[in-house]
């Protein structure tokens, strides 16, 4: 009881172009889809541990290839967010779902307060210390950060079809959420919402809250609907296209304070 | 350069009553005024380092009277906020001010980005990665957090004479704040006012928005006139007041999902 990771299953973060001068900083909370061998198959066929639930599919090579376009660093955490999913707190039932869209997750109905505390120990807590890390060793060297998640969502959830290509989330504050979508405005070629298809109501921002928001950095969430990068030439389609529109940004306006 | 704290100096955190088994939480993020030796005196007279720039006068006696009385965890950070202010995030210039009211700080006006991160570093992660941890064993345990801050201020400020004797402070959420507001409500020997003599867009909420928010706990900051409680006279009986009016909050209802 207690331990959860073996010494060979390694660090939940993958910290990709450490030192990267761009003022976007880059985070993917669902990159991976490893189950620590400890929890078997949870109970899941492996249909299941490879589908839009285990994993944000195609996020994190998109997300490779935006960092490296841009000269950013890229946070990515290998976990399967079926075991602790590092976009919510500890406190929230979702952080270790007993059920993911339509399927149960029987490796996660009878959690013990020590098998909670390990998943949390182990994985949520060592990912959010080296964000917060690498966003201390920035700010001492004045650097600006722009602080950008990643992730992709099902094209359809619950039956229900979604219809956009590209949603741009935020809390309280806008301010880089608004500039991409006053970049994004004249796509004709994309359907781009905000907060769509979740919004801060659904507890989807944890970590631009955790992080961003505390420090008074712009932040957003980027959703890109999953076939659209689910393979490699989405993939690097869309890395150039979000490193063209971040890259133009008035970084210098992004750090004017919040109203 | 580099490391800052010398083997014999110890954590910037002392943890008491850590399984204290009330649902609030507390937190003295300016309880203490030690200088790391190897600063010396960062240029400052015996008597500024005693004043109110350097510590929170009396909210580390009145904080611990509170956990007692509450059986709550109570968090203290023993270096001056002088050396790093913890409730500053690293990006802000009031971290490691140049300037406190209106005496000039010496030891911070040259600050190298390494002398910046052994401070964030050695203090201020320490400090806030112990709260982030008492908060994740108490969620993994079930257990409700009323998280809520201890502070007080000078009752003269750039010759400004303040008239409160207590300021309840909130951010976004504003749910334990008024609860609070509305339990002083009655009080006729006591000024009580909300977001004075600091509020939110003065960036004191940094704290409450690093551990609270992001978990969608209650949230308060109290900020208590430092005339009223640097006696033991005074911290006794604001213990015990601030405990009667805390121990009788509906705490199942200050978990209802903010609205």
């Amino acid at each position: 009881m207690g331990g959860l990771l073996r010494p060979d299953e390694g660090d939940p973060v993958i910290v990709v172009n450490e030192n990267g001068q761009s003022p976007v900083m880059l985070v993917c909370e669902h990159a991976g889809k490893v189950i620590p061998r400890a929890l078997g198959d949870m109970g899941l066929s492996p249909e299941d541990l490879t589908r839009h639930i285990a994993w944000d599919i195609g996020a994190e090579a998109m997300a490779r290839g935006l960092a490296d376009a841009l000269d950013a660093p890229l946070l990515l955490q290998r976990y399967s967010r079926l075991v602790y999913d590092c976009n919510r707190p500890p406190e929230s039932p979702d952080a270790m779902p007993k059920m993911s869209e339509t399927t149960r997750v029987p490796g996660n109905e009878k959690l013990s307060a020590e098998d909670r505390l390990a998943r949390i120990s182990e994985i949520y807590r060592p990912f959010h210390d080296r964000a917060a890390r690498l966003l201390d060793e920035r700010a001492a060297r004045g650097m600006t950060s722009l602080f950008v998640t990643i992730h992709s969502f099902t094209p359809v959830y619950k039956g229900v079809r979604r219809t956009l290509d590209l949603g741009i989330l935020h809390d309280h504050d806008a301010r880089l959420a608004d500039d991409l979508l006053a970049a994004f405005g004249g796509a004709r070629d994309i359907v781009v919402r905000r907060n769509e298809p979740y919004g801060p109501k659904d507890g989807v921002c944890h970590t631009l809250n955790l992080h961003a928001a505390p420090r008074g950095l712009p932040y957003a969430m980027l959703e890109i609907r999953n076939d659209l990068i689910a393979r490699s030439a989405g993939q690097e389609q869309w890395a150039k296209r979000l490193s063209e529109v971040l890259g133009a940004l008035p970084v210098t306006q992004a750090r004017r304070v919040a109203s």
